[in-house]
């Protein structure tokens, strides 16, 4: 029972979120305060997340983590900022702390994952970053017809890290900067309006130009960063040749600095559109797994829509798809034998 | 002898530009008037050219034009409005006409070679466009050891064409209109001292960076424009090695509206980037013709650039290598056997 009274444990799963008004470009490398205010979907946790559990003792002598498994340094600003902050609010026990604030200094845009649904990350104007919090503008439940699918493609080698790359981009980029000062804030607004209006239209047409202005200011970079790359321009081509066919918006894309694309459409576009992809890069393999997450239903492409959005095919080159929705934020997982750690502090796994 | 009074003939080439401080978007569709300025290099006819032969007649009851040995409609408003301005120019024969303004009436940046070596063509404030020229900042003789390496590579498929292209740019981008606005009048003012200073790091930087933003504004067009591809990426990555390799800027590339990279060098580095270049994309067949134009000698890579510079070789991706020069502009050619046409007005291989 002394054992017991000396540990204290706790276990949360946290979500993974997309942005449609993306971050780039710091204003503060230290507090990781950005250059302009972003948007984000939360995605749900029934199809990706993260798990984490934290243990406190006295008897523990140091700070240690594990990530994924293997041991990592504690030693690193973004950690130590972290149990910092963490340690702060420990002193206020009892008063909610400002947990978007702790997750900023991790990693600026985590802090949108401590919120579900529809979530903003104000830029906010104080020096020491207090007023640079994140903000649900609509819960999970808002937009229950909003469907996510992931496109996983296939291996890509070495990108420029985010944390480099934007620096850069603020350093050398004089289209950065104009779109932190001049084209974000509106954009923000107009945002803002159409998830509260549910307009699809507005939605997606706007979370398109958005991704394309990032990469824009990725290649204004100097030297310029490459997120984008042939599949992307595909896809790309690929998703605006389907909603041409349609004469409106059913399906909008993102891309972030990484080579996976993300679909923004609506259930009822789900099936039509999956099948799309699967005629655009057929599975390398017998394509048993290359639907994966919420299910997806049946589709039988009309031969006109096949023959105006379907052009040469790159067979293999979408590894599979995630079919998910707007989800909650983090999640304390209340079931003891879900916690990473062992009654001694260390790993299980490991353990 | 009454057939030889009656037919005026005329055959003249014409050389082709490269922007450094690149053009797109217009601010008058008819008159082709630019919304900013821009700088161009004029090549060497010695290694590309185009030779055009204009015979008049009073005898001739109609205005025709061949273009590559086809007959091509001479309705088209682009080549009336030439054949208006040449016509006034006719009126005024014995004074000196503004060619430029000519040639900007039928391709935007071909007023650009109108004139040889360093050209600036400006974008003017009149409406109705009189002040928008072309005129020479510096003669091709100004820096004789520059040099254009032009990489040929293979086949791409159909891009979007830069008039349609440019407008959907002026139309959609709001990164367009700054850079036309905020960033094009200073790049221009240092890009002529570069120039005039021969300072090839300030111009082979200013020249990538501008390509770069060109891009950057093609990419924020919506549905957005893509020029640079795999290969495209994999060619500024290896100029951007060589450079670092180097610790200075030996060599700049810039891109246009297709998939071709222009590189600008010295004359003592060329022998090295040729080099680079055939390792980088060992040639298809025999490499026979892999460099064409201006003579290169023979280099050996050290070792140690080779191991820096030449990663992952990408076999036939680079159909040849055109090495010229800044060069003068039109020529007049005056052998009469040069004439494309005949005594009768058509074409000599048609006839």
């Amino acid at each position: 029972m002394a054992e017991e009274r000396a540990l204290a444990m706790v276990t949360c799963t946290a979500p993974v979120n997309i942005a449609v008004i993306k971050y780039w470009g710091k204003r503060d490398n230290d507090l990781i305060l950005p250059i302009n205010s972003s948007l984000s979907v939360t995605l749900h946790q029934d199809q990706l997340k993260t798990t984490t559990t934290a243990a406190a003792s006295r008897d523990f002598t140091e700070d240690r983590l594990w990530l994924n498994g293997e041991e990592a340094d504690v030693g690193h600003p973004r950690l130590q900022a972290c149990l910092r902050e963490v340690s702060a609010l420990a002193r206020l026990y009892g008063v909610e702390g400002e947990l978007s604030e702790v997750a900023r200094r991790g990693s600026g845009s985590a802090c949108r994952s401590m919120l579900g649904g529809f979530v903003q990350w104000q830029r906010g104007e104080r020096p020491d970053g207090r007023d640079s919090l994140a903000h649900q503008v609509a819960p999970e439940t808002h937009w229950p017809e909003l469907r996510v699918l992931v496109l996983v493609v296939s291996g890509e080698k070495k990108q420029v890290g985010s944390t480099a790359g934007m620096q850069t981009s603020v350093d050398t980029s004089p289209l950065l900067k104009h779109r932190a000062e001049a084209v974000v804030p509106e954009r923000l607004a107009l945002m803002m309006r159409h998830i509260r209006e549910r307009d699809f239209e507005g939605f997606g047409q706007l979370a398109m130009r958005d991704s394309n202005q990032f990469h824009a200011t990725c290649l204004d970079t100097f030297p310029p960063i490459f997120y984008l790359n042939d599949l992307s321009r595909h896809i790309i081509a690929l998703a605006h040749r389907f909603n041409a066919h349609h004469g409106r918006t059913k399906v909008a894309y993102t891309f972030d600095a990484g080579p996976n694309a993300v679909i923004f459409t609506l259930a009822d576009t789900v099936a039509e559109f999956v099948e799309v992809v699967r005629r655009s890069f057929p599975p390398a393999t017998n394509g048993d797994q290359f639907v994966r997450g919420l299910p997806v239903g049946a589709a039988s492409l009309p031969e006109e829509l096949l023959a105006a959005v379907v052009t040469e095919p790159v067979p293999g080159a979408v590894r599979y798809i995630l079919h998910t929705k707007p989800g909650p934020g983090p999640q304390p997982v209340e079931d003891p034998s879900q916690h990473l750690l062992g009654a001694d502090g260390l790993p299980r796994r490991c353990a």
